[in-house]
């Protein structure tokens, strides 16, 4: 299944995208796509719902963040090699983990507004993981059975915030506008494995990143199983898992940075497509 | 006012010290201390209720963390220039900003539980603040408008979890259990001038951290107004604002951890004192 959430910002009701492409209304089968509605049982109740009788949505929607009340928003960094590479750093023994603020989220094809003073805003297609059910220490083998599903996130990074004002890298990760989600979560059983999608991310037209999660560093189900043994991952988590080689910084001579009115577009296999303007607060 | 929240984990009350020191039951006046309920308008109007009059709580309770629905726990790293210095760390030029998973939040006096594999792991009291009213882009002059009150903080860390596992400190931060935060909210009515307090922890009886406030680097004030640069603070935030010297990590020649069944007993000028048992996971 293909769950989203659609309507204006605080105001979201439950969708499903039909095998059509359609939207459908939810909201008279769950109350939302979040906490105890990510469970197994609940998602296995909505798959049995025969989709082409629901409230067909017409019109053009906005689509809100895909999962509602998200408790903790992880990410784990440099989690591709030839990114790592471009951005001059080692490979990490264990995954690096921060977090982005959730206070940061927003809908897939909503504006990305720079925060105040910002000069070095860059983008990061990257695949999110949105927890289903509740996960400590969890093996590598049973990982993934706690994953409600998969979805686009736009890591969108402040590179100055980020490195220069005295750490830690949350800084220039957690500004408002700064995470997209969406425009769907794909269920587990629907996508697959995680480990062979192709990513993309365009600016302006032009292709930016260009990579495969078949080069992550830590699997998805690697990354679940770590984060599970320093903390507990509780329903509409969402773990963001890295970003392949092509972000703005690592440009040679010179790195190439977001400015008002560029449009982000990121794709991911079997996840659908993203699409930001760039806006600035002043 | 002292508000706090009393009962079992997730069924928590909201509750008030009155000036006997008892603690009162304040279901009838408000929904939960949290979200909205923590608005200058919203606390004006407690304020005005004659506690006398509400009903009393006898016997022992169970303090739960004193705020609701905490969007984001953000932290100030090496804030006390005694406490840099015993880490090794240079002065930063900027405030340190880390997460603390809201995950890792519990009761004041409820069981600290290291992580399989701790064997790290360290106290740290900590002046909390509580965000009262959204904050963006906020002056210094006008930062502490925006706070509903202060809470001490319990900023519990593996340091090894913290330092050794490919970073971000985060990973140290986030536990479960490592973030018990009351017993009360203090408003800031109450508490005044938030630069002026004496801080301490003791282990086993055993005063490890002996601090006061004003050695802060940067103020509260200061720390808010940085914050509010980089993202919007929410009401119910919690921003928790640096150490003392004293930590386990810092005793020379040979740092002393929590090891099962030590006692730790925080306290903070106006703010109470909490005090948590320690366990392991196995």
């Amino acid at each position: 299944m293909k769950l989203c959430r659609f309507g204006e910002p605080g105001a979201e009701k439950p969708g499903l995208i039909d095998h059509n492409g359609d939207l459908r209304d939810l909201s008279n089968e769950v109350a939302d796509i979040g906490n105890e509605a990510l469970s197994d049982m609940s998602l296995d109740i909505l798959s049995k719902v025969d989709a082409m009788q629901l409230p067909l949505v017409e019109g053009p929607v906005r689509y809100g963040p895909c999962v509602a009340n998200v408790g903790k928003f992880l990410c784990i960094g440099l989690n591709f090699s030839d990114h790592a590479a471009e951005t001059g750093a080692a490979i990490p023994e264990h995954p690096i983990v921060f977090h982005k603020a959730t206070s940061s989220i927003i809908g897939a094809n909503d504006d990305v507004v720079m925060p105040r003073g910002s000069t070095r805003s860059d983008w990061e297609v990257e695949l999110g993981v949105v927890i289903g059910t509740t996960a400590k220490y969890v093996s590598e083998d049973d990982a993934l059975n706690h994953v409600a599903g998969y979805c686009i996130v736009n890591d969108v990074s402040e590179r100055h915030f980020q490195t220069q004002l005295s750490g830690q890298w949350t800084k220039g990760k957690s500004c408002d506008t700064f995470g997209p989600i969406g425009p769907w979560l794909v269920t587990r059983d629907e996508l697959g494995d995680p480990q062979n999608l192709a990513m993309s991310c365009e600016v302006n037209g032009k292709r930016m990143q260009t990579g495969n999660t078949n080069t992550m560093i830590f699997t998805v189900a690697q990354c679940i199983s770590h984060l599970s043994g320093l903390m507990t991952l509780h329903p509409g988590d969402v773990i963001t898992t890295g970003t392949p080689p092509g972000v703005g910084m690592g440009i040679k001579p010179n790195p190439v940075y977001l400015k008002v009115g560029d449009v982000m577009e990121l794709s991911i296999d079997k996840l659908g497509s993203q699409r930001q303007e760039v806006k600035i607060d002043d």
